[in-house]
């Protein structure tokens, strides 16, 4: 097998899914999390003989001796990339990573409490926590895209969670043990519980190395799923993964745990058990994609600025200073839709910081991605 | 095709979701509410061809051409089924059934409101309401099973919403067009808004037709989903239905549809799109199954009483009067599981009204329904 991203737009198009199906069919779309990747075998075997065996009734329940399937099929996946001791027992299913983090920042804090962000950040966390009752805070990432511990200091005095995404969506940060233990000193000092979510986790595609929030900061609670790094947002399922200091899970309601699909945790167990080579196929093919991107912005839109992502699929491009942006003052993915037929992530959805940024999704063919560069490039260099 | 319940134990035994895997192997599960049925075809080519195709991305949202696939497809069958025009436009999809009671319930009252539901009653209704910060009053359905109307009346005085269960689980109640427009009518009286969970709505098992609870109380909101008529729990996703005096569904915010599994809506619109034919031989079958109940109970367990279900797959049972019961002062589950190796759904759990009762699910096949009334009348027939 090539690589995953082996894929053509015609395949692409014949998906019903929202990345091909939200815009005009001369709109390329390189926006939402999903991947133009050839799926994982071993997922399509598993789901297709649970289908067949009609296999497609409810998770089975913490109480249940297979109420720790997923949770085991995660400790092993983990275990192998991250070098992480997973404590299964301990583990939550909830339907998925949003929906898990609503329930964990419940079962920490009240209705009204303030919870911290990091813009630029993935919106739905503020859309989230607002429409559960509670009060966004911001502590904005620094220039360099990293945490801001002067920030999170004055935002902490008054909240009771913090909610950090790790790898940070949509930079592609990967936070350092040394920056945790840091945010857990001073959420230790305030009283600040954190909520992690840990969904791009697998997706490394630097040189550097996932730290598990929990195996630094004892009493957080993280997210996990196979659904960002197998492309499984269709087949919903999340793991709420408590460390060591970290009791409230087992104060979650038996409900919390209804919402989950069990043909998705059967999807989510096959990539985990299975998935490592293909895993490490999809890494490869991202870092080759990012080197395109490299090439081609130095080549043909030197004003564009970015770092590679040490995490994610995503490319977080500063395009304030094109001459497409310069001379229309315009939101670039504006820009982009309408003069290139490109459809990106606006950065100002993304919160404080985004403004002049366009997210890019990395994980699509050399083909299809050097289109989208095309209408980038051609579109930003171009003043008026 | 015979009988989609031609199924053999040790095929069930091979299935990984909760029916079959919470009790020892010497224990027949005829609890929960999965069906131990073979799929329909349709679902598993449909899921099988989204598998294949890596069609595995994020539910098209409800601005994109294919935001409204599932509600298209559910008002084909609704209107085949219930001669049901239902308002596609204005409906929303959300993650499953109670996830999308909790956000109804959340966009019509505050936290703290009342909201009433008639035990006895599928056990989440209360417990979703109670996490979600709402306080739960009871107007119990009355001896017969039917809803009481002093008891809503007194009940409304003070709430907010009204949870209703149409057809009601577990008694498999279908509420009559009079009785629907009689609550209506004190819903309005009192400022009650009417949130109607009909996931059992296809499962009519004997002459009466469903009536939609927003065809005759303009203003109430009804939860759909294929998940329980066609074995589907597995696949999670549901669609509110709102009447047409209902407009709060365009204030729910866009994140809550993030929760839906596209692959689940994939394999609930092949169910609504083909499986007519099949739902009618499931109907059929339980009838049959209930045929079999009925005669049983007559010829071996006299002191058992049950109305059969109007729909849904569920016998509710009342066999307080039988003699295990009688002297042993037990609740008749906790006999049956230890005694009998049967596991049924204890009635307690359902609230107020449930003593003495057991929910037991018909949806299998003859043989294992045979086995299942076996243990049932033999252990409650003993005494002491």
């Amino acid at each position: 097998m090539g690589s995953p991203f082996d894929v053509t737009v015609a395949e692409m198009r014949r998906r019903t899914s929202l990345k091909w199906h939200t815009y005009p069919d001369d709109v390329l779309p390189a926006f939402v999390a999903e991947m133009d990747v050839q799926p994982l075998d071993a997922v399509v075997s598993a789901v297709t003989g649970a289908m067949l065996a009609g296999d497609t009734g409810y998770e089975a329940g913490p109480t249940s001796p297979r109420g720790t399937a997923y949770a085991e099929a995660f400790a092993g996946f983990a275990a192998r990339q991250h070098g992480w001791d997973v404590p299964v027992e301990r583990t939550r299913m909830v339907p998925d990573v949003m929906l898990g983090i609503v329930e964990v920042v419940g079962a920490v804090s009240a209705p009204g409490d303030r919870v911290v962000i990091n813009p630029p950040v993935y919106p739905p966390f503020r859309a989230f926590l607002e429409h559960a009752g509670r009060e966004v805070v911001t502590a904005p990432l620094t220039a360099q895209g990293r945490l801001d511990l002067d920030a999170l200091a004055a935002a902490f005095a008054d909240a009771s969670v913090y909610l950090l995404c790790h790898p940070h969506n949509p930079t592609g940060t990967l936070h350092t043990a040394d920056e945790l233990r840091a945010v857990g000193e001073l959420a230790a000092r305030h009283g600040v519980r954190v909520v992690a979510d840990e969904i791009h986790a697998p997706l490394t595609v630097g040189d550097e190395a996932f730290v598990p929030t929990t195996t630094v900061i004892p009493d957080a609670i993280a997210l996990h799923s196979a659904s960002k790094a197998f492309n499984l947002a269709g087949l919903k399922a999340a793991l709420a993964v408590p460390g060591p200091a970290a009791d409230d899970l087992a104060r979650l309601p038996e409900i919390v745990g209804h919402g989950v699909s069990h043909v998705a945790s059967i999807a989510h167990q096959a990539a985990y058990d299975h998935g490592d080579a293909w895993l490490d196929k999809v890494r490869a093919a991202v870092r080759s994609r990012a080197d395109l991107v490299e090439r081609t912005l130095a080549d043909r839109l030197p004003q564009a600025r970015w770092d590679r992502p040490a995490a994610t699929y995503f490319a977080w491009l500063d395009v304030r200073d094109t001459p497409a942006v310069v001379s229309s003052g315009a939101d670039p993915a504006r820009l982009l839709l309408q003069r290139g037929r490109l459809a990106v992530n606006s950065g100002p959805t993304f919160g404080a910081g985004g403004e002049g940024h366009v997210r890019l999704n990395l994980a699509t063919s050399t083909e299809i991605l050097t289109d989208a560069l095309d209408r980038l490039t051609t579109t930003l260099a171009a003043p008026g």
